[in-house]
Formats: C-alpha cells, sequence, structure tokens
C-alpha cells in the first residue's frame, strides 16, 4: 500500500472507529469519500493549520455535514488542534467534535453544515467574499486574495432548492473559484437516487454555467487531482462528480443502510485488524506524511503571505489600514454626524432606512448585499453598480428571485471575513430564509436582514403578502435580535446597533407606509436598551401601553385620549425584545413597574411574546387571523388600529385589574 | 381586428384599467400574456365555468399571482361569477377580486398564489393526484380523470428553489400533464433577467426530463396552440417558453417600471380610446364568443363527463362509491376499533404514529404521501410502493431532499381534490416548509404535516437538527393546528383529529425517542380539546403544571414529588393550543382555574406561547439557546429537564405566588 493509500485507510478507519464508539453517526460517506477529503488536504488546499483563520486560506465546507467523522479524522491528522481523544468523544457533551461540524466548536471548521444545501450556498457566499476582496485590493504584483473554496456535497444537498439557487447565481457570477466535488454514490437515505431523481447532471449545470466533469473511479487520485487542475484554470465555477460507493468496503456498501447508522463493533475491530494497529491509531508514517506535507508546508505558505502583507502595506498603506479594519470587523460610524432627520420628516421606515443604508455605505468599506429583485421596494441596493462578471467591485448583490440562498450566502460572506453583509427582501419572505436565518444565529453571525413591508399595512397585496406571524418567529429563534423601529431616529439607531453588533444576526423590520416621527435623536438612542419609556405618564401611573414600529404613534394617541378621560398611562416603545430581556432587571422593573397591572400591547402582528410582558390581566392587541387585500388605511380599521379601538381596549382592561 | 385578436385586446384593456381605477396592480405581465391566457380559456382547457369544481376540468395555476387582474378579466368574460362591477373593486376591502388570487374569493381560481415558485410547485401536486386518480378509477373505455394542469409562470418562479425542486421531481415522474406556460420577457423587477440570471431554459430544462418549446413571438396564437398541442401528446411535462414583452403596448414597455406601478389614467384612458367604448366595457361579439366558446361549451363538457360517472358508476359500484367519498374528503374511520396500544407500550411516538399511519392507510382509500428521504426515520410512508413512471398507483411519494416543494406538492393535491396528503420530514425542517405550510393554512388545506425528532432530545446529531423555536414558529401561523401528543394513545387521538380535519392543516410533532404510555384511550380522548386534566390534584389545588409531549412524564413525575412534598398540583396535558383556545371559556376555565397563580409549564423547546396562560407568577421551563451534540439523556438533564430541578422550579414560583 502507498502512502496515499495508507493515507486514506486512516481516515476510514478513524472515521468508522469514532461513530462506533459513539454509536451514533454516518459511516457511509466517511467511507465512500476519504480518497477526495485526503487529496484537497494533502495535496490541493491552501491552507496552515496552525493558522486556521488565515484569511487567505483555502476555504472547505464539508455541505454534507453528516460526513464529520471524516472531517474530524482528517483535521487530526492535519494538526488541526483535535487530539485523538477528541476523536474519542465524537457526539459527546461537550467534546470538539459534535454530531454536524460546527464553527466555533472545532478549529477548521470553516462552516456549521447538516442542514442539506446550506453548505453549497454559503460557498458561493464565500467565494463573493474572495472575488470581491481581491479585486478591490489585489495590486498587480500583490495577491492578497488568491485563495479557492472547495465544497464536498452529496446527492442530497443538491435537491434542495437552496443549492439550486445558489449553484444557478454562482453560474451567472462566474465564480470560478468555487470548487464543488460531488460525492456521487447513487444511494440516498430512502434507497437509490434513482427512484427519486433523474435529472442529468452533466447536462443541467452546464446549462447553468458550470463546468461539469466527471471522474468515474472516486478511488483513482490520479484523475481526481486532474480533475481538480482543470476547474482551477476554469473562468467558470466546476463541480467535479466523483463517482463513489457508499460504505465502501463495509457489510453494508452500496445500500442506504451504510448511510446513518454506526457499523457493527465487530466489523470495525475487523477493519481496524486488517489495517493494524491499534483502535484509534495512526502509523507513523501517516503522521509523519501529514506533518510534512500539510502542517509544515502551511507553516510556510502563512508566512510567505504575511510577508507578503508586510510588503504590500508598506506600499499602500492606505489600503491595507482600510483591510485591517474591515477584518477585524471594527469599523466606527459617527452616527451622530451621519444624518438628521427633522422633525416634520415623515416617511416609511424602508425610505428613511434607504437612506440611511445609502449614507452608510460611502463611510463604511465593508458593506455589501443587495435584496432578492426587489430593491426598488426595500430601497436597499448595495453601492458601486452590480457585483458581476465584468465588476467585481460591485458592493450590490442582485440575487434575482432567490430568498433562500440570499440569506444563505450571506452567511458565507460572513463567514469569510472582511465584509459586513445585509440582504432584504418583504418581510412575508423572511418564511423562505428561515433555515438560512437560523443558522447565522447558530454561527453567530452579524448578517443584516433588513425586511421591509411589515404587516398587514402592506394593503392592496393582500393576505400572501401581508406578514403576521412572522415577528413571533424570528423572535423565537436564540440569538436573533429582531429591531421593529417606529420611526426615522430609530431606525437610524437601529442601524447603528446592527453595525456594532458582531455576534448575531439582526433583522430591520420597516414600514412599506409612512410613520410620523415620534421620537427624537436622543430619546431614540435607547433603542439599545430594547424598550424605554417613550411618553412618561403626567402625574400617575395608571397604565402601560406598549407598542413597536408604525403602532407606536397609535400608541401615543391612545395615551391623549386616555388622559383627557383621566387615566393617566405611559407609552413605551419595544423595538427590540432582544435588547430589552438582556437589560438589568432594575431597568426592566424601571419600564415596565411590576405593580402595574393594566396593561396594553399594541403590534399589527401575531405578537404572542408580548404576553410575557403583560401578565394576567394586560391584553393584547393583535392580528388574530390573515390579512386580505385592500387600501392599507381601510384593512387597519377593519382589523381594530384606531385610537378609539385603543382606547376602549385599554379601559377594559383597565377596569379589569382594579377589581 | 380578428375576434381573437378583440378578445386579446379585451383581455388586456379590462386589466390594465383594473389596475388604473385601483391604483395598485401589476400591468406588465398582464398586457405581455394576455394571448395565452386567451387562448389557453377560449381553445384550449376543458372547463365548465358554471361548474368551476367539477373535479375533472382542467386545471390552471397562475403561478405569476401577480398577474391577477388578467385572470379576472377573463374569469369575467368565461362566466365563472365575476360581474364587471367586481372588476371594478380590483383590490378593495372585501371585494371578489383581491391583489393575488385567492381560491376562497374568487371562483374560477384553482390555487392561491403570489409568493414566487409556489404555483409551479402546486400545479406539480395537482398532476400527482390526477394521475393517481386517474390510474385507480379509469377503466379501459372510462376515463373519468383525463385532464391537465395549466400553468402560467414567470422568469422570478423560476428562479425560485421551490420550483426547481418541484420541477425536478416532475421530470423525474413523468408528470406528462403538466404544462407550464413560460411568459419570458427577459424582464424582472429590479432590471434585466440577464442581471441576475443567464441560465439556458432550453438545455436546463430538457437535462431535468422536461421538454421545452420555444414560441417566439407571443403574439402567434398559431404557433401558441401549436406548442400546447405538441406538449399534450408527450410523455413528459413541457414547458412552453413564449417570448413576450412586458408591459406590451404601454409607455412603460420592456422596462421593469411595467411590473409593478399602474399605468397613468391618461394612457389608460387612451388605450381605451383606441380600443373602443366605455371605460369596463365589453364588445357583445366578445361577450358572446366567450359565452359560446367557453360557457355552453363547458357545460356540454360537464354534461358528458356527469354522464360518464352515471355509466361507470352503473358499472363500477363499488369504486364510484369509494371516489364519492374520497372528493368530499368524508371517509370514517372507526377508530376505537382500529389500534390498541398496551399500558406497557413505551416506544417514541414517532414509531406508534407510523404504525397508526400503515393501518389507517389500508382502510382511508385517500391517504398518499411520503417523507422527503427521511422515510426511514420518520416512519412515515405510502403503501402501495412508489408512486413511479411505471407505478401509478404507488400511495408513497419519493419526494427525494426537496422539503420545501414536498410541503407545495402536498397543497396542490389538496386542491385538486379526492385525495389526503401527508408529508414528513424532521421537526427541524419544518423550517424549509414555511412558506408552504403557511399557504396551507391561508388556503384552510388539510394537509397532514408529520413531523419527527421534535426537540434536542435528538442528540448527538447536534443543534442544527435540534428543534428549538419550530413549536413557536409553527403555532404563530393562524389557522394551523399543532398538535405534540405525550404517549402512543395521545398520537392515535392526533391522527383521528388530523383525518376529520378539513379546513386547516394540522401538524403532528412526534419525538425521536421511547415514551412511556402515560394516558389511556378515555383520557387522551381529551385531546380534541386541546388541554386537559391529566392528572388531577388530590385533595386541594395548590397549582398547575402544564406540559406537552415528551415532558408530560416529567410533570407527572414532578407532581408525585411535590405531593410529598405537601403540594397538591394537578397535571394538565396540552397536546394543542389551537384547539385549546377554541373551547368556551368556561371549559378552559375548568382546566386552568383563574384563582390558580402557580403555574408551571415544561416544555423542551422556546415555547413561548405558554406565557398567555402563564399569568404574572407563573413560570416557564422552556430552551433557552440551541441545543448541542450529545448523548439525549445528558443534554436533556443539562437543560434542566429533570424531576429535581422542575420540582425545585415549581416551588420557587410557589412561594412567590403566596407572597
Amino acid at each position: 500500500m502507498n502512502r496515499d493509500r495508507q493515507a486514506i485507510e486512516t481516515l476510514r478507519i478513524l472515521a468508522v472507529e469514532q461513530i462506533a464508539k459513539a454509536k451514533s453517526g454516518h459511516p457511509g460517506i466517511a467511507l465512500g469519500a476519504a480518497p477526495i477529503i485526503h487529496l484537497l488536504y494533502s495535496k490541493i488546499m491552501n491552507i496552515s493549520p496552525k493558522h486556521h483563520q488565515w484569511i487567505n486560506r483555502d476555504r472547505f465546507v464539508m455541505s454534507a455535514g453528516h460526513g464529520s467523522a471524516l472531517l474530524y479524522s482528517v483535521l487530526y491528522l492535519a494538526g488541526y488542534g483535535l487530539g485523538i481523544d477528541d476523536l474519542k468523544e465524537f457526539r459527546q457533551f461537550g467534546s470538539k467534535t459534535p454530531g454536524h461540524p460546527e464553527i466555533h466548536t472545532t478549529p477548521g471548521v470553516d462552516a456549521t453544515t447538516g442542514p442539506l444545501g446550506q453548505g453549497i450556498a454559503m460557498a458561493v457566499g464565500m467565494t463573493i467574499a474572495e472575488t470581491y476582496l481581491g479585486a478591490k485590493f489585489n495590486r498587480s504584483d500583490l495577491n492578497l486574495f488568491d485563495h479557492r473554496t472547495y465544497v464536498l456535497c452529496g446527492d442530497g444537498d443538491l435537491q434542495e432548492g437552496v443549492a439550486q439557487e445558489a449553484m444557478s447565481l454562482a453560474g451567472h457570477l462566474g465564480l470560478n473559484k468555487l470548487i464543488v466535488l460531488y460525492d456521487s454514490n447513487d444511494i440516498q437515505l430512502d434507497g437509490k437516487v434513482a427512484n427519486a431523481n433523474s435529472e442529468s447532471v452533466s447536462e443541467k449545470l452546464p446549462a447553468m454555467g458550470w463546468n461539469h466533469i466527471l471522474v468515474e473511479d472516486g478511488e483513482d487520485l490520479n484523475d481526481l487531482e486532474k480533475a481538480v487542475g482543470q476547474a482551477q484554470l476554469s473562468n467558470k465555477p466546476t463541480i467535479i462528480e466523483v463517482k463513489t460507493i457508499i460504505g465502501r468496503g463495509s457489510s453494508v456498501a452500496n445500500t442506504p443502510k451504510a448511510h446513518g447508522s454506526p457499523l457493527p463493533a465487530e466489523e470495525v475491530a475487523k477493519m481496524r485488524a486488517e489495517f493494524g494497529g491499534e483502535p484509534f491509531s495512526v502509523p507513523n508514517e501517516i503522521l509523519d506524511f501529514y506533518q510534512e506535507s500539510i502542517i509544515e508546508a502551511g507553516e510556510t505558505k502563512y508566512e510567505s503571505w504575511m510577508k507578503l502583507k508586510e510588503v504590500y502595506a508598506a506600499k499602500y498603506h492606505r489600503e491595507a489600514e482600510q483591510l485591517d479594519g474591515m477584518i477585524s470587523n471594527d469599523y466606527p460610524v459617527d452616527f451622530m454626524r451621519l444624518l438628521n432627520f427633522e422633525e416634520s420628516y415623515s416617511k416609511a421606515t424602508r425610505v428613511s432606512g434607504g437612506d440611511i443604508l445609502n449614507v452608510l455605505q460611502t463611510v463604511h468599506p465593508g458593506l455589501i448585499g443587495g435584496s432578492a429583485d426587489l430593491a426598488s421596494s426595500t430601497k436597499v441596493k448595495g453601492i458601486d453598480g452590480d457585483f458581476s462578471k465584468t465588476n467585481r467591485t460591485g458592493r450590490n448583490l442582485n440575487f434575482g428571485v432567490r430568498e433562500h440562498s440570499m440569506a444563505a450566502i450571506a452567511n458565507g460572506i460572513a463567514l469569510h471575513q472582511g465584509l459586513r453583509p445585509f440582504v432584504s427582501g418583504f418581510f412575508v419572505f423572511s418564511d423562505y430564509m428561515k433555515p438560512a436565518i437560523r443558522l447565522s444565529a447558530l454561527m453567530d453571525l452579524p448578517v443584516i436582514y433588513v425586511f421591509t413591508h411589515d404587516s398587514i399595512a402592506v394593503g392592496e397585496d393582500g393576505p400572501t403578502h401581508q406578514p403576521v406571524e412572522q415577528l413571533t418567529m424570528l423572535r423565537s429563534i436564540p440569538n436573533m435580535n429582531v429591531i421593529r423601529p417606529a420611526d426615522a431616529n430609530e431606525t437610524l439607531t437601529a442601524w447603528e446597533v446592527a453595525l456594532e453588533t458582531k455576534t448575531n444576526p439582526v433583522a430591520l423590520v420597516l414600514t412599506r407606509q409612512d410613520v410620523p416621527t415620534v421620537t427624537n435623536r436622543k430619546l431614540s438612542a435607547h433603542l439599545k436598551q430594547g424598550a424605554y419609556v417613550l411618553s412618561p405618564e403626567r402625574r400617575h401611573l395608571d397604565g402601560i401601553i406598549m407598542a413597536s414600529g408604525s403602532e407606536v404613534k397609535l400608541a401615543l394617541d391612545a395615551q391623549n385620549r386616555l388622559f383627557e378621560d383621566g387615566i393617566d398611562v405611559r407609552v413605551v416603545s419595544v423595538p427590540s425584545m432582544f435588547l430589552f430581556d438582556r437589560q438589568n432587571e432594575k431597568y426592566r422593573e424601571s419600564v415596565l413597574p411590576k405593580q402595574v397591572k393594566a396593561r396594553l400591547a399594541i403590534e399589527m402582528s401575531e405578537a404572542s411574546h408580548y404576553y410575557k410582558y403583560l401578565g394576567t390581566d394586560g391584553s393584547l392587541m393583535n392580528i388574530k387571523g390573515f390579512g386580505q387585500s385592500s387600501p392599507a388605511g381601510k384593512l387597519i380599521e377593519a382589523m381594530g388600529f384606531y385610537v378609539e379601538n385603543v382606547v376602549s381596549v385599554f379601559k377594559e382592561g383597565y377596569k379589569n385589574s382594579q377589581k
């Protein structure tokens, strides 16, 4: 057995040993795709395990995230900091080797994967980031950015809509630094691929602007290497379809059983016996080989890049400084001087939001993004033209009607580092992005989602376009900051929060319709605390009305009317429950004092999260069903969102609370 | 101008007049695609406007739902029951002509559309239903089911992942009764299609098992008709790419401005002047033509089908009776005799759910469905083999890893009538289906969603596979019944509820892990009330513990321990908040009496909807962040879901409530 073969068998045995010990995992892909992983890590990728955050490293995305055990095997051998004991702790509580790869848990993992299709789309985002940064910062003699993004995906990945959307866009954009290795084994969980899919990948992908290269025997390293070399020279993204055998060499090879169940312990023991050595042991020559070919070679690559960067910094001082700020995501913007909205300003928050973003982009070089074919409605558009085959420094990403992959691509851009992605669409279509938004939150990525047309006030377009339950959906995601500002000033502070944010996604939820200015710069600064007393009671605190977004004005009007009727309430603006729930108890109590039982929350949404602030006697004025097609004003009134009704609902609750 | 041209111009002028009067709408597609609509309704489709629910009618799905004004124009002319006054009320509150087509609002609308991509996927579902029912019920001489499904889609539709998934499956299944007319005008909202997409449709679709036919001039009715004729003869689904001009004939023709803004009133007046007649008027000869070619011809078609059905009923009595039951969705199943779970039964609810479904399918002929490549895990699989090119009566739909289109296809099957679709996946992947689930709810479709692996108890697969916020997401959708049963008995009742349901989707949320039997048949029947006292207090009601699903057992154990410590609580099982909230106040008060302040809800999810039952003194034991990869038992304990902790959290709240 030559060294490559021995290395491949090492990856295989380590993977199935991890899975067998955990009694949980996916041996099929580990056995089938080991040669691909070996080749990528030992011969192809420019990586430096000791500097696993090196920004110009080649990226690797295990889109088939269930192949984690295979990935951990190679990360261990390649010196990323995993020890053999970590492999023994595969899938255990608190271990560095979780069931699917997670970026914060395991050094060397470039993307958290598992939900199929997402990895491919994130890789597209990484490639966009590399391409943009290269075009912006590289100089004729000094290529700071010059890396590729490699993906390992399976049959299931390619069936996902999000992957198809992203690949379509990658083809359109000619992202030639993207190379997808497709572990094509003709088997998926429920049986043969042929039972669920009969596309011709070799014809379909070229029709989408991709190269397709077939490697007929996934064990043939020469062919594999040749294919990758060919891909590297192309001006298009490439998919290398590698024919492999799922569960290769095991008793369940070439069957769906190989996918997700551990091999029997005896079978693994037998495989180990044939390979030689103790369980979880690795032949010294393999350790040496990886040490040399990856760890030491990587050190050299990294150091020569650092030297390059020094030369660059000397020659292009300003650019280097800007780049450092962008990489560290530390780019201060003086919001107080940026913009000022007059008291008389009364435009939709999507409009003020768009104005703010346009100014921000001129002072923050890291901002890049766009909309899913709705820029003219959401007012969210990148500057410097469309990013395209011919304009690699365009900061507008024209995603087309591809909401889901838009969000996943934004994740990839954020993962790459160096850029601050923002994406946009109608709020109701956040539904299409949910799986990727969840991954933003899980990966602590500060992706900025700008959602406009935020309630039934969408009006004529009707219930399919009127969000109702989307605020609840997003508020329920852990680590997700949902901000629904009341006016232009709160929108400005919301953008400030978004830019300052480093470890969670932020959703700005903006109106379609005009809203008056109800705060000022000083008041709206309290948005950072999530909720605040916007208009205090005048003499005695009889009750509290909470509201967010366009309903804040309604709350203020109701406050006045109630005062005329002898009831003295305060109005609390609640732009972000996420931020408010993170304040200390003293602050929260100062805004919503416990002894005040008469409480009303007003929000044109399903709004269930308000219940936690309402207690037994509070009431919620929300939207109970779907909306309907109608001019907005009429519909809002029909749904009860007018002053008289607010006053009457509050009084009802007030009466009950006095009992 | 010949009659066809005059009819087409009539559709155009009526559409832009509607839009101009409403000052809202999408003239671009109406002007561009009018010939396609005219041809379909007047020459191609087998429809009978007076019997718009006729089960063997050709279906038409306006996937580009923003083309509603065009659709309403033809529905008016074709005698579906819209009057000219309805067109004048386009997009107004309470009108029959909402912004996007809605099935319950407008006779003749076969699917509620608007969110792009969904229409194509629903049409795939309709075609599956027709194909299955035809194969099952047609006899050599008597073709009860013999209709096609036509779709009008635009460039945006085809960029959506959900459409690509569904089209991939349609090609795989060889659904030749599906004909998609692609309004190909090279323009989308944010600019030229070429700015966002450069796929070759003519190469891509054939690679996916479709015919592609190009009609170079969308005004050429002969070519259009020939293309449809060719499509009708094919053994594959067909996409007819029709080159059109967006906003044809208007001042904004061939520009994105034509898409979504009304033409100026003066321009519409000028168009009307050129056409002749008063606004909203139609030449008599056109009215006559539609009367004859559609309304009367349709009457004849319908009557001859009814005769066919009579002959069929006489010859195939049993089949006809079965079919009637299936069409009326009135198929009683005697659940009391169906299955019995012993007290000692303790399997995962996914397993009991699968066992129940398998029995149900043998007695309920309308059930059809499957899983997104997870049948072996979710235990949800249709019987009679895979529905495929060679087995048209298979009741298992092998969706592949295409969650989003799976849900949309189920909508299409439900829309068709005659079948009861069920679909399945891991609960966390309900995220992928959200946009289509929302449409199930909006359309009142009784689609059955079976979601398994319902909490962090998924264990080793880690946070990407562990649902946390999905219960909240689904509970927040209006008209959606989310049921999380505690054991096999509640699962049985849940399936009973699902089958009895006629006007809303139902999600059954089932465990991966084993759960003991904690109810019996008599108790679990109360699931129909949504929440019920599973284990009452013994002497004096000191407090209430609520729980759902696998946490009910934990609540019962805590109840015992608390009683030992002198605190007498009741345990309320809360399988469905949707059902509980629909009970009268008396019942709700009997389950959760107001005066009982010490309340605890336990659920391994974000669980925010419990706040409405908790009041100021209640506590919620929920999941606060994401899960992590670990054997389930260990993780559940780390998250605090063990008896001692429940007892201690309850006592804390109890103490506070006594103050």
